[in-house]
């Protein structure tokens, strides 16, 4: 089912919340009550949950283990996806080590990289090879995703290099705006932007 | 100068090519050629690049050292801003690991967390303190911006505790929604909801 992307902004907010609230053994909870918690209007709350087909009760709200299970499911969070980590550089390195994602379904398989120094490093928990052969890696250890992290001058060209071969969707951590095909699924986390965002407002409180 | 929030989060888009054409040595640029290499409107690009007060000429655009080191400027990214990283866990220890962002303004001055195991770890750049210990550390070295990778259930609770001892800005990159009083800058890299939007879309081609 395509959710919008605002509904999908939001509902890891209300997985998180109610996650937490499992962990305390808690038995039901209302879409009022999320509201309260997160600061979000509550029938906007209920709107974004009836794409769960899940029926709460009045007044009760929902079962919480089966609305954090339905929300886990809807987000795909579930499931394995399979990432290459384009450019292995300090954040790719990160990423690649950093094994918390993979609550969040997502799988790093191999790291590439232009440079020999950084291909085969033991450092790494999975194999790191030559950015140019990641077509022949694909046959045999294939991935949809692609979390780019090489510089920003070098973004273009690794992103046209996955998509070649074969990855569907460019997860962009470069502060260069990428361009794709038509069909290719883009998600720019933008944490220059964010930082920008941060300084701007410290500087001007 | 306070900057509208879409500005803000174009801006780093502008400065990554007007380097890459720096690199390259050339001279000038135009808000028509940005804009095709970015996919942005023209019109969008010349208003956002108002706020410089720099002159382009007509045609030629731009002096590209100029109008780069400007951008760096105007977003802050030329200057050091210190930060506490809260929560010293797979990715709080992979951004205090991470020098990358110091080249765009970020400097992470100490991590804080609960588990005394990590506290004082020799593996991090930076000293790593019981998060109880953040005011008195707040004393002696001082920090605006507390970036946020706590679990879930902790983040709220964490994100006061920095607020309290005098942190002005939070950078959350937690899927919890934390809330905070007026005039706390607020900032949330939601890492969980790109992760969903991707499967989403994967999932429905």
């Amino acid at each position: 089912m395509i959710l919008p992307e605002p509904t999908l902004r939001r509902l890891p907010w209300y997985l998180a919340y109610v996650e937490i609230l499992r962990a305390r053994g808690e038995s039901h909870v209302s879409s009022t009550r999320i509201a309260r918690a997160l600061n979000v209007d509550a029938s906007q709350i209920a709107k974004d949950l009836s794409f769960l087909n899940l029926r709460g009760k009045t007044r009760i709200g929902y079962e919480v283990p089966v609305l954090a299970d339905a929300l886990t499911d809807l987000l795909g969070f579930h499931k394995s996806h399979k990432a290459y980590v384009v450019g292995v550089g300090s954040l790719g390195g990160a990423l690649l080590r950093d094994n918390g994602l993979s609550n969040y379904g997502l799988q790093t398989v191999a790291g590439f990289d232009i440079n020999p120094d950084v291909v085969g490093s033991s450092e790494m928990p999975v194999p790191v090879y030559l950015l140019d052969d990641i077509e022949e890696v694909m046959g045999r250890e294939p991935a949809d995703i692609c979390i780019l992290t090489v510089p920003a001058e070098a973004a273009q060209e690794a992103a046209d290099a996955a998509i070649a071969a074969g990855v569907k969707a460019i997860w962009n951590f470069t502060p260069y705006r990428v361009k794709v095909a038509e069909g290719v699924v883009m998600a720019n986390t933008s944490i220059y932007a964010h930082l920008a965002i941060i300084y701007n407002r410290l500087q001007n409180p």
